[in-house]
C-alpha cells in the first residue's frame, strides 16, 4: 500500500503461511483481517490505487522464477520467511519448516534476479536478532579487524539465538557470497523489533489494519505489554529484563524500506543496514506501559518470569544505525503518544483478548 | 575400515550421491570400485572386521532418526554432504541439490542427536574453504575481536567462494547455534584437501581402493597434476596459480577422525580444529609433481590456463593448524615418495584416463 501509494506499479504475492501457523498454534492476531485479494480490492475502492495480487508459494523455484520473469519487477522486497522465534524452537517439524522455507525463498530469489532479472535490486528482511548480544559495538553488517599486525574487512560475525534468527544469518551468508560471485544488487536490513498499528494506508478502512500479534509465537513485547495493559493483566518481563534491542516504528519500517529502494545497493558488495530508530530494555517497555497506561487511568503491574527463552539478561549493547539516517530516514520515536494510540485500538478489541496465549508455550531455556 | 580395525563396531550408511552425479556429469573416478555392501564383504574377509552397511538418504529425517535410534553410535562421522565446488555452480539444480542435501542432512543429523542420543558425540567435516583467504591470519574457528577498547570471542567469519563451500559455512552457523543452545558435543573438522591412494586397509585388496577423482569436478588438484603427469599432457594451473591451501595425506584425515572420536568435544562449544599438514600454492605442487615425475623418466610441462573460478590467485595465507597436533597428530607430508606412490598407481590404470574429463567444463569467473 505504501509503495502504491507512491505511484509504483506493485505486484504482492503470499502463501499465507504465517497465517497457517497462526491457525495451527492457536495464535490468532487481536485483530482478524481479510485475505490479500479482499484487502487490495478495499485498498483500491478507497486510494484509487491498483495492487496485483497472486497467492503461490516462493519456496517453490516455479512460482518464483514465473513471477519474477512476469513482472520483471526493478526491486524486490522479499519478506517471505516464517518470522517466529518461538515457534522454530517449538520442535523438529517447526524448525525445518522454518529452516527449509527460509533459505529455499532466498535461495529461489537470488537465481530468479540472477536467471532472468540481474538488473533487479533485492531488498532482504534480515533481524537485528542476527548480532545477537556481543560485548563490543555492532557494526553495520562488516567490520575491519586488525589482528597480528595485518588487517581485513569481514561480515560482522554473527550469533543469533533462535533457529529462525539463525536462517537469517544463513540468508547473509548465502546473499553475501551471490553477491560476491555475480555481482548482484542486494540489501540486507538488519532490522529490529517493530511496533505499530497506523499507517496513512492502512488507517484508510479498519480492514486495512496491519497484522497485529500479541501471543507468545509471533507477538513482539511491545504489542505484548500494549494487550497486557488492556486486558488488565500484569506486565510479563522474562527474567531480569535488561534484554536490550533496537526497536522501531512501523512507518519507519516502511520509510526504510523506501529509502532503500530509492538508492540501490552497488554490485560490489551486499549492503547491509541496521534498522532501528532506538534501544530499549524489557524493563525499560514495560515502564513505558505503565506509565503511558496511566494517562487512560490504568493502573498497571509489572511481574517478572521465569525466562523461557535461553539469552542473556543482563549485557551490553551498542549497535550503530547510521546507514539508514544518511539515506533520510526522519525517526518516530516511542512516545507516551504513540502507545496511547495503541492502547486505544487495542481497547477497541478487547473482547478479542485470549489470555491464555499471551504467556509461553515455548520454552528453551 | 579404519574404525573397524580398530576394534570399533561401525556401520555405515550412504546414498550414492556422489557416485550418482559422477555417472550424470561423466565424471567417473579413475578405478572403479564396487558398492558399499560389497566392499564391506570384501573388507570382512580380507581382515575379519564387519562393517555394518545401509543404503539410505540421511536427507530424509526418518533415514536418520531410524539409524541413530538403532544403533544408538557413541560417535557420528559425518562425510554425507554433496562435496564438489564446481558442481555447486553449474545451474540452479545443482546448486539447489547441493544446498538442500548439505544443510537438511546436518539439520536431521542434529536433531536425532539431540532427540535420541544427546551424548553421541557428532564429527562434522567442515572445509578450510569456509574461511576464505583473507589477509589475516586464520584463527582456529574463533577469533578474539577488540573493538573500541572492549572484547568478544566470535566464530572467526567466513566468506567462501563456491556453493558448496558456503553450504558448509551454513552447517557451522546451525551447528554452532545448536551446540549454543542444547549442550550437544561436536566437533567441526576444517579440513583442507585430500590426497592419497593408500590405507593399511585399503591396501588389503585393489577392490578396496579410496574413491580416486581426477576431473573437474570431483578431482583435487593433487589428483588432477598426477594424472596429467602419467597422460602425458601439461598440468594445468589456473590463473597465476599463487591460489595456497592447506592440505593433508588421506592416512591423516584418519587420524584426525580418530583423534576427534577419541577425545569427544565438550559441550560449551562448538570444537573447530583445522585440519591440514602443510600449505602449497598451486604453482607449488605443479613443481613438486614435475620433479617427482622427473625419477619416473616422465618429462612434465606446466601450462597456465584461465582461471574458471573466481578467487585471489595471489594472496595471503596462514591458517593456524595447532589444535590436532595438540591431540596427537603425527603428519605424513607430501614428500616425492608419496606423489611417486600415487603416480605408479596411477600408471596401473593409465588406460582408464579420460583427457577431456580434466579440463573446467563449469566457469564462474
Amino acid at each position: 500500500m505504501h509503495f502504491a501509494a507512491r505511484g509504483h506499479n506493485v505486484v504482492a504475492i503470499d502463501n499465507y503461511l504465517r497465517r497457517t501457523i497462526a491457525k495451527e498454534t492457536d495464535s490468532e492476531p487481536l485483530i482478524s483481517t481479510p485475505g490479500l485479494p479482499e484487502r487490495a480490492g478495499l485498498f483500491e475502492e478507497k486510494s484509487g490505487h491498483k495492487i496485483e495480487t497472486k497467492i503461490g508459494d516462493l519456496s517453490d523455484p516455479d512460482v518464483m522464477f514465473d513471477i519474477v520473469k512476469q513482472s520483471m519487477p526493478d526491486a524486490i522486497v522479499h519478506y517471505a520467511e516464517q518470522p517466529s522465534g518461538p515457534y522454530s524452537m517449538k520442535a523438529f517439524d517447526e524448525a525445518r519448516r522454518t529452516l527449509q522455507n527460509n533459505l529455499d525463498v532466498t535461495f529461489n530469489c537470488i537465481w530468479a534476479i540472477k536467471e532472468s532479472n540481474p538488473d533487479c535490486h533485492l531488498i532482504k528482511l534480515g533481524t537485528m536478532g542476527e548480532y545477537g548480544t556481543p560485548n563490543i559495538d555492532i557494526e553495520e553488517g562488516y567490520i575491519t579487524i586488525t589482528h597480528n599486525g595485518r588487517k581485513h574487512r569481514f561480515l560482522f560475525p554473527r550469533a543469533a539465538s533462535t533457529l529462525y534468527h539463525t536462517t537469517k544469518v544463513l540468508d547473509t551468508d548465502l546473499l553475501s557470497f551471490y553477491v560476491r560471485t555475480y555481482d548482484l544488487r542486494v540489501t540486507d536490513l538488519m532490522q529490529g523489533p517493530v511496533y505499530g498499528l497506523s499507517t496513512p494506508e492502512a488507517d484508510l478502512d479498519p480492514r486495512l489494519c496491519p497484522n497485529f500479534h500479541y501471543d507468545d509465537i509471533f507477538g513482539t513485547v511491545v504489542n505484548r505489554f500494549v494487550v497486557q495493559a488492556i486486558a488488565g493483566v500484569p506486565l510479563s518481563v522474562y527474567g531480569k529484563g535488561g534484554q536490550t534491542r533496537g526497536y522501531l516504528n512501523l512507518l519507519d519500517t516502511l520509510q526504510c524500506i523506501e529509502l532503500a529502494v530509492n538508492e540501490p545497493a552497488n554490485r560490489q558488495q551486499l549492503r547491509i543496514l541496521n534498522q532501528f530508530t532506538e534501544t530499549f530494555s524489557v524493563v525499560d517497555l514495560a515502564q513505558q506501559v505503565k506509565s503511558a497506561a496511566k494517562q487512560m487511568d490504568i493502573d498497571v503491574t509489572i511481574e517478572h518470569q521465569e525466562n523461557p527463552r535461553k539469552e542473556m539478561e543482563d549485557h551490553y549493547y551498542n549497535p550503530v544505525h547510521t546507514g539508514l539516517t544518511k539515506l533520510g530516514l526522519k525517526p518516530n520515536y516511542l512516545s507516551d503518544d504513540v502507545l496511547l494510540g495503541m492502547m486505544k485500538r487495542v481497547k477497541a478489541h478487547k473482547d478479542n483478548i485470549d489470555t491464555r496465549i499471551i504467556n509461553p508455550r515455548i520454552r528453551w531455556s
